[in-house]
């Protein structure tokens, strides 16, 4: 059927329309399944599907049968502990971003990785305190347990000091999030964070280094600024600083300037020949040090009036039950924290999944998140997920399994337990310098805008939108608005599409065939954009078919009128030649010079081809108005050809009765060549201007 | 170059790539508009421009040029009387849901009115009190000024009485509604309309009827319960009446019932005869009349403590200025009134616009709706909209234009100055019969479930979403969520798009070409379906090729170990004939047989054709995850096409660099049949089996 010649396209077959098709070949029936049956495969039990639940809800069964101890072992314990030490590096500065005591960031860098261990799917993620989160837990805190002024009722606080108030309210979040992520997950929803595209979490994550920077800034000047909340936060807060701006500590700001500068500079060094270091030096590691050995010598605390980290918890505190009050207070701060903890974590492991070739499980990762941040909560630790840079370290020294993240674990605890009291003359604004430092690769990405913007307008919106609501109206509300953004962009996209007319190319030059337009529909047609794609064809083929259609009624009305006037003696010159047949119900031959009094818009068009090829849904709304512009073509003798339909939407035309006596079936063709020789087939003898038959 | 024999479909050109189109035919430059341009376009002013900004801002100066006097004054002044009783009626009711004394309805019956009248762009439709607003009006009126508990803590409520201070909530909101309304219209936002399907607004309506039915039973029944507001109001009025029920007022009931049955019956014969009675029985007239004097004459409200319309007031009060603290109250509250109070009404007008062929312009009616409801609410009216029903009276009975509304407020104003004590005895469970038998024909919506269910899931999930969130969140909320649950559908329905696999029909069979692929990705591609398509796709092919060239590269690694040991002396059998080549980096014949030990998935494809004709954009995170999968079947040796790609995002994937040394724009085809030529010639030689080349 299809001859080829050397570099020549050549094929020769009888010309179908949909009908004529479906005669020759004769449809192959699809079979559904029942519902029962997908219910009884669904029920079926065996050993080996119940191994496999076993596996995947246990998922350290699957990987630590396979461990292979003289080939990982030393490189888990080596990665384990350079991102154990990360971690509590991060784990002191976030603790304070979530306005808790220092030593509860320890325990975040401890509880939730026990759990993870056992249930989550991937080999590489480091579980700790994250910035975003801690940031989204300290809202809360400040909120229901203000530096100043009463604290929410709640009786739960009753007997509590503030910090064992804010420790109450950062696990019960906490708690409440493991609970929505467990709930996510059992429920099967993990994949909403394809929602969470790649434009929206860096607008999002670029807004809250808007926020850390904020936060911090009373840190590293060494201002007690009570912690705001609620939308326009951050101006409110910036504004309390800019008040007590003369009141800065001079001691604090000189140090923060100089581990600031200091740090900078050696990471870019360490950037800049990462090929030619073994390691890359762990500068702030070493900052801290000196700088809590300066601070020790020197008693800053006393002599200069300088915050410190301060005394630590020393060892463990007994498991707390959280507070129902709280979680009622909190249950819209606490979802955004579920989703943000869990979409960032997974992006970061589908990296690393991919990187090493092992499957990981999005509705796994979210049991294994929920019951982590459960167990964290009960043992006072906050919101944990797992950062890109953490989770680098630990693969690029070497881990290769959660072993890794147990050693970093362990690490914590050791701090905890015995070298907690090292940290304690530690000055508070080193700790905000060092997250100030380490907040420049998120700041980085406001010059994605213009790149953006010259790419797709669209995605720049989006950015834009999320990271503005983000530092407005604060994270979680903001994290709603971009989400909210980006589905309109979609739904804007799908509505709005740019129609184009298609037209023969015979040599070098765009012809489009005389009487005939053919009209590409380029989008889903659904109730938003119906009357856009009406109108866009109406701009395409020139004319309005109902207006012409009245205008020709009116004229019709007129013209027998004068000829039943002539019936009765008054002849009019030049009425005989408008009518192509002389019975009662005559047809007028549109086409003819109609005396001048008559204003009837010309149609210079017997054929219009509608391309369906990317029309993927169509919905009933959508089906009324196709129908309705469909026969007011048909109404002034236009022949409509739709092409290139989907057998599903012929389906669903079918069933929904959208074929009567003007709309019929013989009107499909599958491709717009059959058409446009249907159409010549048809035409064959009169291919002048414009031509009317009445069917 | 087409040759057409009789019914035959016969092709003969060369074979285009899109590079190779290019070369042979120049593409025109498309000439962009710049933005000066635009700009001047947009300032030029002439004679003609102004008198056309003129009409478009009054529309009234157009239509009475033009206006007929001996042919529509009679039509308009009839159809404006019958109008015009229809409105006193249902105003009268509305008030009520209103929670206002009746006089005011028949305010919002005659101001609003006025200014439609030179700012309207619709001829036939009736702005009067709608129900559904009435509804929304109402629940902020009892949310600030509940029936009994303090009122809200608003200033400009001192020393007003009770009504005096709903009636002021009600005229603030209403003026807000007017301010929301006027500003989209000034902003030309009028297209929002457009996202308020038929199916939205059925289930909407349906909701609200469910809510007057409610409403309305407390009149019903001669019961005083309280208004009550927020989430879940309508469980808790249920409840209320329920506990109540036993003192129902059994005058009240007798009496609705006996209404509801003889109106029900009525209009049904109404309905059947419409074609043999010369005017429909204007029976809620007769009921309403007769139900005065019976109340009258035998003293309902005395002897049988039935509660009626009670005093009226008489001729019009000053007008008042709207509370500015009412709006800060109830700005969430107005937005929604003014949406849908829009939406409705233009859903309306433009079934008669089309009817009668003149344009209406969404953005001049909301201009129009903005001041009459701000005029309106000046002198103490609510919120006003149009109706279908009383809309249909207006055009059944002859109405021609805007004049017959203009004659109905004139009637509303007789009532008001002259005849409004001739309607005091009435009782006001007489008016809650009648707004509970109009609501018939809204709540017989629900049969449009089953329907909807059987030709799109979607929509029905739409409708019955929209319904229940609307019953039980409030008209407002609700309306926000069907519209949040209305644009996911669209998302979805993008999203998860139906693939398919393209194949040859040769004769009577479906014969998929050997070697040969052919996927259509049938939907826009972006962040949300990227992963979905690329797994459908790896479905599609059979094999996932980041597996296979992970799997490739270990057993390469293996191979070369074994061959290095067979340098040294060992021989291996059977592994000389892996390698085509035998230089330093030998290419492995991947096709051929490999030694078991070695596990290679097979790849039985040399070429994929992804047929790109349905997709209308490409983000620039699906751009990523395309080059991606496009570099992936690369690196396994099979050749991508890509086949009727639209011509802009060519050229966005050129301006966002999408084309490398692998990923060429030689891979792009015009048609489907040019890449799949291009295949056959390529694998002329070895059309058996798997084949694989390096390129």
């Amino acid at each position: 059927m299809t001859v080829t010649s050397r570099k020549q396209y050549v094929v020769s077959r009888p010309v179908y329309s949909e009908d004529s098709l479906n005669e020759d070949h004769e449809k192959m029936q699809r079979k559904h399944k029942a519902l029962m049956e997908h219910v009884k495969e669904y029920l079926t039990c065996d050993a080996n599907r119940a191994k496999k639940a076993v596996v995947s809800v246990l998922p350290v069964i699957g990987w630590m049968r396979t461990y292979r101890v003289r080939q990982w072992l030393l490189g888990d314990v080596v990665s384990g502990v350079r991102t154990g030490l990360v971690a509590i590096m991060q784990g002191l500065a976030f603790s304070l971003l979530a306005s808790l005591p220092p030593s509860y960031g320890f325990y975040t860098a401890f509880f939730p990785m026990l759990t993870y261990f056992f249930f989550g799917t991937s080999r590489h993620i480091s579980v700790d305190p994250f910035p975003v989160l801690s940031l989204m837990v300290g809202a809360v805190v400040t909120r229901l347990v203000p530096e100043d002024g009463p604290h929410a009722n709640i009786t739960d606080f009753e007997s509590l000091t503030q910090d064992q108030q804010r420790v109450l309210v950062a696990s019960s979040v906490t708690f409440l999030t493991g609970i929505f992520q467990l709930a996510m997950g059992v429920l099967q929803v993990g994949f909403i964070v394809v929602y969470f595209s790649d434009t929206l979490l860096s607008g999002f994550t670029t807004a809250a280094a808007v926020h850390f920077l904020v936060s911090q800034l009373k840190f590293v000047l060494g201002l007690s600024v009570p912690g705001i909340n609620g939308p326009l936060s951050l101006c409110k807060s910036k504004f309390g600083i800019f008040v007590q701006i003369t009141s800065t500590n001079k001691c604090d700001l000189v140090m923060s300037i100089v581990i600031m500068v200091v740090v900078f500079i050696v990471k870019e060094l360490n950037d800049r020949y990462r090929a030619k270091l073994p390691v890359s030096i762990p500068i702030e590691v070493i900052m801290t040090v000196i700088a809590c050995g300066v601070s020790y010598g020197f008693n800053f605390e006393k002599r200069y009036d300088v915050e410190v980290v301060g005394t630590m918890v020393r060892g463990y505190e007994s498991p707390i039950v959280p507070s129902v009050q709280v979680f009622q207070e909190s249950a819209v701060e606490a979802f955004p924290v579920a989703i943000v903890g869990f979409a960032v974590a997974f992006s970061v492991a589908k990296v690393y999944s991919n990187k090493h070739d092992y499957p990981i499980d999005g509705n796994q990762e979210l049991v294994a998140f929920g019951v982590s941040n459960m167990f964290g909560a009960t043992f006072r630790s906050f919101a944990a997920s797992k950062a890109l840079s953490r989770t680098a370290v630990q693969e690029s020294s070497g881990g290769k399994t959660q072993v890794a993240g147990l050693v970093s674990a362990m690490m914590a605890m050791i701090v905890t337990v015995a070298l907690g009291f090292l940290l304690e003359p530690l000055p508070r604004s080193v700790l905000g310098a060092l997250v100030v430092v380490n907040l420049k690769g998120m700041l980085m990405q406001f010059r994605e805008i213009p790149y953006l913007w010259r790419r797709d307008e669209p995605e720049c919106v989006v950015w834009v939108g999320t990271c503005l609501a983000a530092i407005l109206l604060g994270l979680d509300l903001g994290l709603a608005v971009g989400l909210g953004i980006e589905l309109l962009t979609v739904v804007f996209r799908t509505q709005f599409p740019r129609c184009s007319i298609l037209a023969n190319l015979p040599r070098n030059k765009v012809c489009e065939p005389k009487g005939v337009k053919i009209f590409r529909i380029p989008s889903p047609i659904f109730f938003a954009n119906i009357e856009f794609l009406r109108n866009k064809l109406v701009e395409a083929v020139g004319f309005d078919p109902l207006r012409v259609l009245r205008k020709r009624n009116k004229t019709l009305r007129k013209i027998k009128k004068l000829l039943q006037k002539r019936d009765h003696g008054i002849t009019e010159k030049g009425l005989e030649n408008l009518f192509r047949t002389a019975t009662d119900d005559p047809e007028m031959n549109w086409s003819a010079e109609l005396p001048s009094e008559f204003s009837v818009p010309a149609v210079n068009l017997h054929s219009l081809i509608l391309d369906f090829s990317a029309v993927s849904f169509l919905d009933i709304s959508a089906m009324k108005g196709l129908k309705m512009a469909l026969k007011e073509f048909t109404h002034v003798d236009v022949d409509v050809y739709i092409v290139s339909c989907d057998a599903l939407i012929m389906e669903k035309l079918t069933s929904c009765m959208f074929f009567d006596d003007e709309i019929r079936t013989s009107m499909f063709f599958p491709t717009l060549h059959d058409a446009m020789l249907d159409v010549l087939e048809k035409h064959k003898d009169n291919s002048t201007g414009s031509v009317v038959r009445k069917k």
